[in-house]
């Protein structure tokens, strides 16, 4: 073979940021739509893990080079590398992040009349580790990446730039940041009040975004939510897991004529009291602190019933290894609540449990009614607000479900 | 061994219809909740199918003689038994169908403001084989199974007895009758008008009952239209495969800016025409006769561009062979559809597939946005309203999806 006459063509790619090589066929789920990289997936020999801090930004490529866009990147990390975008020359600034947030803003704007909702979901608004709910002028932030820990003076600038908050509250005390091997920390930037306030579906709530749970309120069931509504005039309703009374009052503010709200926790109870009066239902409220199965079966021993049950459990799976543990949870509560129901009841389920599917939870419900030889429907099956988006290729953001089964006898 | 001094036991079963005998393990899906059984399912030796006529009433047995019920038996189809209750000492009368219709009727009334509803769902009401759709004072029944053919009669005493409607539409010229060797017929009892009268989400319309598609509307769709009504006001709509209206013409209603319906048929099209001027709309909504797919091509081609585009087709995949081209079908018709919305445009996908999951579906759509370079969020995924509700151990009964994306550019 004659040697090449001019010399071999140098493959030049330029980059602002380090390469993260992928191993071959590793690019196929990101070529789908998918933001994740896993540490396995990663040509560790040639881009190794370890010479990126965690949330550096990296040009992620295929096996062949092929630029796939950029990443955070954590070697701590399970997922290693999340996706901020497939262009690789865009600038991963503060101007990058208020594109992002406006995007997010306007979905929401579309949905919504009013400035409550969850303003970024995560990957699913292709800001990945990132959670923002919003309560009219205050802002709750959740960063679960190193990679926003990094932009936090970026990415408060862009929230000033798009909504100018009286208020933001970065809440970074949750377990997803053990996974990044982030330190828990609350800050507060501006000026923010004990209790954020908030309408969901005609009822109004005030909660705390620094002892609350979550961001203080979850919005993601407010579509099914609204659906209960429908149906609940004249109805007396039990509301199981009822944290500060999301069902349970704005069953009450349409019209039930009775609603019991059940939660182990002590602040929840109070704010149950506290909302209830917000909404003038408390002549229509009864508040109970207990256990949820020990409550449910005392009621069902004092052979009470409900025309309508909710139950909105937290989530009893949340790994692979609590799945059947976790499943004769979901049975057991379920055969309960069914047990509370007159001769024509409305069975409500949630489940914010990932791994449990909607077949699943289907079939834990089938299972009930058939071992009390009852006849259920399933007539509605709810899922995440508008403000928690599924992203079609990420099976990892879609996790809420809510069924509504009507009860019979046969 | 020693003669027995006493006779050995006789085991009498006491039963009204005679025994339909299951082989051993058939009886599985039947305990779990199911109601059909397959006629490979049956002991044939013991009661062999032909020794019942169409229709016919039987006791349904396990392989070891244990009672599952009472079922109609037509020994020409597929599925040869269809369960109608658990309870092998029911009197199948008019006045148990009165009692089933009456179960049926509470949870349309629950559910609904106004008497415009699918009243009987068929399996999931415990009707094998029934559909019953009401208009008011008039109703449209569909009978799927020799066995309602041969209880006609009892039928109407019940619906008369429980609804006293003013005329009684028997549409019985579809093709599910085919598969259970029934002929085809129309029959009118009492006074029908040409056109019967609805109300949907705050729209009205007029359907014909003996020449429209079904039973001349499709109620299925309702909860998700109402979700559309939410986010039209000032948009542009198009609503492909329209029939006569039911998506545009809501949306219209709700504050749409202009709606452009299409649909390859002429009576639809006319349907449209009237209902829009039924609801007072005329002005903002345009009807179009043509193929779906040609007309999509030519709005590309006219660089058209909708704020929303709603696509409602019929089934593409009725049966498993059709899984392939369908699903290229809808791959086809959704990635024409997510063309002609601008930089932020949503997209409603619909299909009454039920052998296409809603999982398919999404990919389905994730791949055109991909293939787009679009930025898609499932915000609302739909199915059939409350009168049309799933049977939990009986997937068939579920079928409808209708998948709202939000569609951007990155």
């Amino acid at each position: 073979m004659a040697l090449a006459a001019s010399p071999p063509p140098t493959e030049i790619i330029m980059t602002q940021y380090p390469q993260l090589l992928l191993n071959p066929q590793a690019d196929r789920r990101v070529k789908k739509g998918h933001l994740w990289i896993y540490s396995n997936e990663v040509n560790i020999a040639k881009t190794p893990l370890k010479s990126f801090a965690p949330g550096d930004l990296a040009e992620v490529c295929s096996a062949s080079g092929h630029p796939l866009g950029l990443a955070f990147v954590n070697p701590n990390a399970l997922i290693c590398g999340r996706l901020l975008t497939r262009d690789n020359r865009q600038k991963l600034d503060s101007k990058f992040l208020q594109h992002r947030i406006t995007q997010a803003l306007r979905l929401r704007e579309t949905c919504f009349p009013a400035p409550y909702y969850r303003l970024v979901y995560g990957d699913a608004d292709l800001l990945p580790g990132l959670v923002i709910d919003r309560y009219g002028d205050y802002l709750v932030v959740q960063v679960a990446v190193a990679g926003f820990d990094r932009l936090q003076d970026d990415l408060l600038a862009a929230l000033t730039k798009v909504l100018q908050p009286k208020g933001i509250v970065i809440r970074n005390n949750h377990g997803a940041r053990e996974l990044e091997g982030l330190d828990d920390a609350i800050q507060i930037v501006g000026e923010v009040p004990d209790r954020l306030a908030l309408e969901e579906n005609g009822a109004r709530f005030e909660v705390s975004a620094t002892t609350g749970q979550k961001t203080g309120w979850f919005y993601d069931h407010r579509v099914s939510r609204a659906y209960l509504q429908t149906m609940v005039r004249g109805r007396r309703v039990l509301d199981v897991f009822s944290y500060v009374g999301g069902w349970g009052l704005q069953a009450a503010v349409a019209g039930a004529d009775h609603v019991t709200c059940v939660d182990a926790s002590e602040t929840a109870v109070e704010g149950v009291v506290h909302n209830a009066a917000l909404n003038k239902v408390t002549d229509r409220v009864t508040a109970v602190r207990g256990k949820a199965v020990d409550v449910l079966k005392s009621l069902v021993a004092e052979k009470n019933q409900f025309d309508v049950v909710v139950l909105d459990p937290p989530a009893f799976i949340k790994k692979r290894k609590d799945q059947q543990a976790g499943e004769s949870a979901y049975r057991h509560i379920n055969e309960l609540a069914m047990r509370l129901l007159g001769k024509d009841g409305m069975l409500v389920s949630a489940s914010c449990s990932m791994p449990l599917t909607r077949e699943l939870l289907q079939e834990i419900v089938r299972g009930a009614a058939r071992h009390l030889d009852r006849h259920a429907q399933l007539i509605y099956s709810g899922g995440q607000g508008p403000d928690h988006p599924v992203h079609p290729a990420i099976p990892e953001t879609d996790y809420l479900k809510a069924q509504f089964y009507r009860v019979a006898m046969e």
